[in-house]
């Protein structure tokens, strides 16, 4: 029998959800966005949030997105791939490669985290605007010190695997996870993604190929990829975007 | 042929680093910390600085700490922890144990993080008196919603696992993380601490028996051991642990 994969998110923005969408998007196998199906289908965020006050069997994740696969519960987007990848077949079999990979997913974490916390320095249960002068200053050297300081890391760990992908001779879901950072920030900062990516034309060449794989484009095209938003992880603020 | 295990990470602070070598510890397996040795045993932040510069073989870890075993280096805390538990003897034998074990250590990751950041919520790269009415902000709302929250989810995972232990029924290296946030957390939060633990008695009870244990106990009275400072992720500045 196959494992039915169920991904638990909050419904209406791509944030740390769609590493994973992207993955099965890319192995063609099936998954149900529980939370984007309506309530009487067992959907809606009711459903999420049961299993997060302890609804379930096991250990209750901290937050979305988490996995369920039968009762068993898992949370963390790089312990999701980490779990779901040799399963997708999105990763090289052996140890090192493995670990490299999560390596490299969890450097992906640190870096989506410090982009959400450009427009959330002070707190995420506060708004935007409430801590917009701290958040132009982070913004700031974001762009200056920590933008180029993890693309040019990226940059560096594609090269020295041959430059076409990150792990192995084959795409991973690392590689998959990259373009969705890499269009984040291009959407997110177009000015500073502009200047920062003369330096990193490997990371460019690699977002392209992933948008042209049959089965990303296919979503990409399709009504089950959201749009980026500015209640999502990667928001368009002008002010945190100077030009120079 | 047994492993010869290398640590590198800054010499000076527990850091990042201390997670894995409370784990080494523990096991009473022998590790080379490589950054506190004398330079030329080897040592000193140049021979990690040569690694983290591409050095090595392999990936390059994007930061300390990271471990050496032969020519394979692997970074990133909890990924280490992931890679040492079976081989310590730190978490049960099942993928099932383990994806939760790993799982908490990367909640306790971003707790780690979100501790840092209330000294350092615009930038790392900027001195604590540079973005202190920032960290006042941040620290405040961390104190009134981060803390309680994150150790809320604690010591209900440990109630829901039977009180002792996170994973399975004997020690694993989640509990001696855990061990280490909350005594990091008492140093710097001293206040706020007194009120949180209130909510936490198992925590406390749990963070006790770690001291208790006679390698870890002798490892804190050691000069193995360095102490809480102010160049490290707990800092204790009184301005952000309010008294009420």
């Amino acid at each position: 029998m196959k494992a039915r994969y169920e991904l638990y998110y909050w419904p209406s923005i791509q944030g740390r959800g769609e590493f994973v969408r992207l993955a099965f998007e890319e192995a063609g196998v099936p998954y149900v966005d529980v939370s984007r199906l309506p309530a009487k289908k067992g959907g809606g965020v009711r459903a999420m949030m049961k299993l997060l006050e302890g609804g379930g069997r096991g250990l209750v994740p901290f937050a979305p997105p988490f996995l369920k696969v039968g009762d068993f519960l898992l949370g963390h987007t790089a312990n999701i791939l980490l779990y779901l990848g040799p399963r997708l077949g999105l990763v090289p079999d052996d140890e090192e490669s493995r670990l490299f990979a999560h390596q490299l997913q969890l450097s992906i974490t640190d870096f989506v985290a410090e982009i959400h916390d450009t427009h959330h320095p002070i707190a995420s249960s506060l708004y935007y605007e409430d801590q917009k002068a701290a958040a132009k200053k982070r913004a700031s050297l974001f762009r200056k010190e920590r933008l180029p300081r993890f693309l040019g890391y990226f940059e560096q760990a594609l090269a020295r695997n041959g430059g076409a992908h990150f792990i192995g001779s084959a795409l991973s879901y690392v590689d998959l996870s990259m373009f969705q950072v890499i269009e984040g920030l291009r959407y997110a900062f177009p000015n500073a993604m502009a200047r920062a990516e003369r330096s990193t034309p490997k990371l460019a060449a690699l977002a392209a190929a992933v948008a042209a794989r049959p089965r990303i484009a296919a979503y990409l095209a399709s009504p089950r990829r959201l749009p980026f938003c500015e209640e999502d992880v990667f928001r368009h603020y002008p002010e945190l975007d100077a030009k120079r």
